[in-house]
């Protein structure tokens, strides 16, 4: 069956946004040719979701090229309706039969995007299959985090992590059956 | 001069402690013979500063003798004075103003035990020169969070991670001067 895999980075300190979302703290970590295993990883996926806010701010900052390129089906998770942008849906259902259905369905892994409304529901429903968690060697000391209160308990298989020179340290958790 | 290190373990998703001080998911790496490495940290520290609540709590689950025990000096960070116990302080002071004393003194390293509420004030006072952070393979969902809200930025210094076969990561950070 597809999995629902996040790979996302966070500080130390657990967020993945400092507040009005500001990412600079990335920029700790970025080196010419050091994807982090970005492209290794998204070879594997064809569906993406991602929440509203992430998509809207994605589009002011990358551009809507970032998603709407047609070479993935993407799922802005909205509680409004607007019409499909190319393989773009703007999904005002259920969340977990989203995902249900689409784990049900042939194709490669299901990427989520963010943010963290989107990745706190998912986890709340134990809909996501892997985790591949990438640590700034930073403590923002606040923002938005990563994992909110108030989920359900979840024990994981830790599969691997892998250093980096920059100090960025990679961690992969399968969810465990 | 004297390192202040913190050495603890915490969910991936960053909690101490479920709520009502449930350690219960600390049993999920629990494995004869092995210490992460405790053994080996407190071989070099001579010198223990806590939260009155952690040593009220480790008092209740395992005895005075954990650190009262006249080996080290003790340092319980309270609002309420109490008559010494050994070489166990009660200290009511401004906690700055005592790691700052303890690092001007000679001595092995300095251990802060927790809780979070002292960790925090610490942070708040860049006090940390090194942190041990021992990931548990587990969401717990709910409880008493490593690092809270509001604390300034810093930068820090990836050292080393070490992974066990229980799924424990242990990350070794320092503080970027």
């Amino acid at each position: 069956m597809r999995k629902l895999s996040l790979f996302i980075a966070t500080s130390l300190d657990g967020y993945i946004a400092k507040p009005n979302d500001d990412l600079s703290f990335l920029k700790l970590v970025e080196k010419d040719g050091e994807d982090y295993g970005y492209s290794e990883f998204t070879a594997n996926i064809d569906t993406i979701i991602l929440g509203r806010k992430t998509y809207d701010f994605v589009l002011k900052e990358i551009g809507s090229s970032h998603y709407d390129n047609g070479q993935r089906d993407v799922y802005v998770i909205t509680r409004t309706e607007r019409p499909k942008i190319g393989r773009t849906t703007f999904y005002t259902g259920n969340l977990t039969e989203l995902v249900q259905q689409l784990k049900s369905e042939s194709g490669l892994n299901i990427y989520c995007d963010g943010g963290a409304e989107i990745i706190n529901e998912l986890l709340q429903h134990d809909l996501i299959d892997e985790l591949i968690i990438s640590i700034i060697p930073v403590l923002v000391g606040n923002g938005t985090r990563l994992f909110k209160d108030s989920r359900p308990e979840q024990e994981l298989e830790f599969m691997s992590a892998k250093s980096f020179d920059t100090g960025l340290i990679q961690l992969y958790y399968k969810r465990k059956r």
